[in-house]
């Protein structure tokens, strides 16, 4: 079968590969789209290190089961399907408690496994048993069904950080993780969502769907926010970059007993600028991490999309073939999309 | 100034009483809108106990401030205002907790004091110190504001049932409180909202916006909703009538672990439907009661007004001059309006 | 081997029966001790109509592992182990989010498969993977070990009722289900337990933990309760016994905003006592149901025994050889003892 | 009357100024104990910017009431009372949600008004119609009512950290407030408290208490409490101290989902160590900020010592006469007691 080989940093090989032999709990399935994102984007430029070479990457992935183990009876060939890329042990503290992500042992598809950049991915016993393929609904595109796992992302961010109805919210970065929190930060009710960036391109397409748009390239978001809020501040900012200065602006614009989504990892470069964080203390703020999803949260966010309630469809801006897999990397490293995505079958 | 005086049951004088007289503490209100409820209309219909006759009824004010006390500085003259009916001690366990609703000295204004079916009403210093006052803003009208209070009492409910996004809720009853709860519900993000009712006229309006409309002549609503919900029930369910039916269908339709909003006191006649608590129990359901609201949840009811995020202009089918208060309460009782309101300035 | 088996009603026979074999992800366990709860009695008594005979009842049970199927890692023989009845499917919604005890397909040891009163059970295979069994440390004996799933009841109700530091809490029934709660309340924090109970000799025994313990025989329990929290009424109330007068009662003694764990499935005899439901509407009281318990539950339970934090030594009131076990069901009926266990090796 | 002035930095004056005079709604309470805190030793030490000169200190105030205002109907002369110190505006959003503590307005007693080292002190009318003035029953002494205060900013730091049966919870420091935490951690039901100090006469004290005491000069916390959980990590950490290292500490200890308690503003100097922040990201920790305490948390702080569930009467280990306060300061300075109380009486 076709497969996308990563052999070293910045060495993709377009190749053939045998497709995998389905064990009596296997599943396979037959690739329809697999996203491109920022993390497969940094295994091929920087590499990883725990990361065993050679590997195919790609974990936001959807498709047709092809063929199931002897055992399998949740699926069967033919399913429209979308895979959550953990796998759980299912039987560790977290695991049992339904948190999965957290899974002390948890293996990930494109990183521990073969991933979605081939023709067809193999899903291991574990993750089937433990419910990583979800059947689609004919109502929603393979490409739509693509984006289930960074929505799934948000999901578990905004469960903690418990946007609610009323609520006034400040999404920092407007690249498809930040749009998707601010799709869903809207369906919970949230009655005003400014999104800040600084590119102006996603500025412009992020302006017609929500409340305020800040370019940080020509405004002083933290003002503008006091303003917009009437000295308030806000009730809830979720930083979706890894910029140290979005915390900083984030917790100098939370209201008192405000609550901050900790989304992304921070990169403290040299001149990171000064984040107060005794502001925590002095405004009661409470500070959520989330990193990842469960298969629970998979479930729910594919009802999302499936619902209509997150509508997504206007977010993948770009669709390439296979064969244009390293270039589709570049973009996203250039960010010229909000979400690309790779079509097997075109 | 004009009044319409209870004096008894049935009988309503409409005359002329003094103005009253503004203590220092004290804010007089040149009433606009005021809403008539089914609790005005059953004080006018069978009494109250509680209630010491001759007393002007009216409980869902707007209107615009005519006089305030020497030592008022929270309002001005000519600010247009919206008045939280209870007046709270403000100094009871409860009302420290921000839960003036369960003070245990509440008073209420349309019940304990004078209410808005009148020129002018009085709001006594405790209730001006406590917050009753609220301010409005240009966007809303009168007759929007009016809505204010019952909306607010559906904030308390959903603020315990904890409708969340992507909840399948269940509203039983397309009265004014019904609508506003499933309006609410929208807003807090559940993705399916069905409403039963047994009048065509409220289903016919409400299949306009709600996803699915049952009624209750017509369908049996427990099999329906199961349907809807491919057995698994639904996750909230609010029933916003006094029936014990809608108890019992609640229970029986609400999936495990699924939440229900006690709403409304029920009226147990003698051929009451058997009601099957044990289900709270087997369905690990949980239960919430709610009854009228704070002055917290008026403020936060005028805010998803204010932003547009709750609309109501649609839902006041009815609007009287104060001279047919009567007539308006017959209509309440006939159950023809979604909302009645009554314009003083008319 | 020996074992108990139920053949009809009031029938119970003890016989040898063949020891099972052991499949590849099963597990044998050598019976050590195993409880009589009044489910066992009720089965025994009275029958159930989906208890397939014969059945080999008892689902408190603790052991030693016998045998282990070849493809078990989680225990090994000689681990010291207890037992947590449900064995759920793993992949239904409930299951996923670990409440498997509301698993769509749970099946129950001493009710879908052999229990306890044995010298051996078998727990398979699909309990073995989903964690049912839980190896006790030697600070724990046998006997204490076999309260574990009873106390993971109370856990599961806890966690809804969310019983906090300071709350006055009112337990209604002496049982052994009543004290555990009572129990566990302490360690939560309860300010003031209150215990309400109609068998002098219970009262007598929890009088020396509990603040306060009320014989129904011989006082107002709603009223004493009112004076003891000075006209306030309790935070929090959960019977542990079948009888609808303690539902009417908690929801009397109940304050404001209290919680009401809906704990027990309640019997309506002709002569029930008429329960005023609507005083969860006036005085916004909250309603948990709890239903068993699921595995985490029992792993929480079993941790708060083996730390020492709830103590149930006093508990065990009576120790039975296998041979008494009809003798044993028939004093569990006249509630003679707190907690009644069979030994299996004495 | 005699009070202590601080005149500037440093410098306190043990001089007579006029007794207050008592408005209509004031009450004037004489003092009797006055606890010595940090803030307190800060203010004589290096000034405060917005703390106006001169001005009597103290705020940890319990005594008796002297005189009462024309209008007050709360206490009467005679009754034993404890202040908590915030004074709030009432009428913020945040009073109105009965958190006063982040009061708009606030002002506090020992702050804006003059405090407790003095013969009398003055309750503005504004605390009195507020709730600040507490009775305190026989069964607690003036000493350990003074303590309400600190464990008041305790209960609130712990009802949003959430402390739960069954918690391992680590507490950095072991001065009055570290103390606190660890006791009102035991009564929320921590099944294991493990209090990390440098100070070997606080290690010593608290081992009587507290499961595991770690003395930071001799042992590497980290290393420590990861053995301690068997690598699991703790559930919930509070540092008591200004020291960032005890939040670089916290961060490592808690396992996934742990809970943090951002209590104490850090000072961050020179060196500091490197705070991996990152770490509430990939964890899923949960940070909460506390600041203060309302006056609701005032009163269940006073609860809990009043019903015993707190003692503390083994805290306050030295009691000085008025006349030595400054020598007081200075021993608080130097960490010489764990609580120190003025007796405005000897
Ligand atoms: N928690 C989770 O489970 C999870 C899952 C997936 C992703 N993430 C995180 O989500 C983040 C965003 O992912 P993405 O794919 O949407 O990335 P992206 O396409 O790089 O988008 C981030 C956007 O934020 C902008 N930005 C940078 N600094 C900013 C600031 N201070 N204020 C406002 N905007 C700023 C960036 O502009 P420039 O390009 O000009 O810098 C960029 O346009 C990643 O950092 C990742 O760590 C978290
Ligand atoms: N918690 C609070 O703070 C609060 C505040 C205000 C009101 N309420 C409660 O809210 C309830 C509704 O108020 P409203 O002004 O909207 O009353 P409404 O105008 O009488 O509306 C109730 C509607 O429900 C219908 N209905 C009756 N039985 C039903 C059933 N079993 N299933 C579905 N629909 C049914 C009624 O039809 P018929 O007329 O044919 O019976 C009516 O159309 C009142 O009972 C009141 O107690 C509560
Ligand atoms: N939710 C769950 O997961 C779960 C699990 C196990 C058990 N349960 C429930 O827990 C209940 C108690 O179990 P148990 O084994 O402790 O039963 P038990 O031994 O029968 O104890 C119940 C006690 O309550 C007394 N009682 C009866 N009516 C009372 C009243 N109105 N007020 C106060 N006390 C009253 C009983 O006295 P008399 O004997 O004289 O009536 C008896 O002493 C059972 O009803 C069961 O349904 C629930
Ligand atoms: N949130 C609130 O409302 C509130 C209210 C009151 C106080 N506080 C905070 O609570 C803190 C403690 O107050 P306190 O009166 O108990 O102070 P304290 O008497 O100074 O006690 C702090 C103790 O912690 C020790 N310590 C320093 N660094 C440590 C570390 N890394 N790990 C463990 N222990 C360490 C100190 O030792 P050394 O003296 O040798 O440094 C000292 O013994 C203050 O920092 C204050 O900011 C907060
Ligand atoms: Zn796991
Ligand atoms: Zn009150
Ligand atoms: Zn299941
Ligand atoms: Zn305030």
């Amino acid at each position: 079968m076709r497969a996308a080989l990563l052999e070293g940093i910045q060495k993709i090989k377009m190749t053939q590969i045998p497709k995998p032999t389905v064990g009596k709990g296997d599943v396979l399935v037959r690739v329809v789209a697999c996203g491109i994102c920022r993390t497969d984007m940094k295994a091929y430029q920087i590499g990883q290190r725990d990361l065993h070479l050679p590997r195919v990457l790609g974990h936001e992935i959807s498709g047709i089961v092809e063929e199931t183990g002897s055992e399998v009876t949740s699926v069967q060939p033919g399913d429209r399907v979308q895979i959550a890329p953990g796998l759980p042990c299912g039987t560790c503290d977290y695991c049992r408690k339904g948190m999965d992500n957290l899974c002390d042992h948890v293996e990930i598809m494109g990183f521990h496994y073969d991933g979605g950049f081939a023709e067809y991915v193999l899903v291991p016993e574990n993750g089937v048993r433990h419910g990583v393929l979800n059947k689609i609904p004919e109502s929603l595109t393979f490409y739509e069904a693509a984006l289930t796992e960074p929505l799934a992302c948000s999901v578990n961010m905004q469960e903690s950080v418990q946007i609610l109805s009323g609520d006034v919210v400040v999404i920092f970065g407007g690249g498809p993780l930040g749009i998707l929190n601010a799709k869903l930060a809207r369906i919970r009710g949230a009655s005003s969502i400014i999104l800040v960036e600084k590119r102006a391109a996603r500025i412009e397409a992020a302006e017609k769907e929500f409340d305020h748009c800040i370019n940080l390239m020509e405004e002083n978001a933290v003002e503008r926010i006091r303003t917009l809020t009437a000295g308030k501040g806000a009730d809830a900012a979720i930083p979706c970059c890894p910029d140290p200065q979005a915390v900083a602006d984030s917790l100098a614009v939370l209201g008192k007993k405000g609550r901050f989504g900790f989304f992304s990892g921070l990169v403290m470069g040299e001149d990171a600028p000064h984040i107060d964080w005794n502001l925590i203390h002095y405004k009661e703020l409470a500070v959520y991490g989330a990193y990842g999803c469960s298969s629970n949260h998979n479930r729910t966010a594919l009802e999302l999309l499936s619902s209509g309630m997150v509508r997504v469809s206007d977010m993948t801006t770009r669709i390439l073939p296979f064969e244009e897999l390293v270039q589709g990397i570049e973009m996203v490293a250039r960010r010229d999309d909000t979400n690309l995505i790779i079509d097997l079958t075109i």
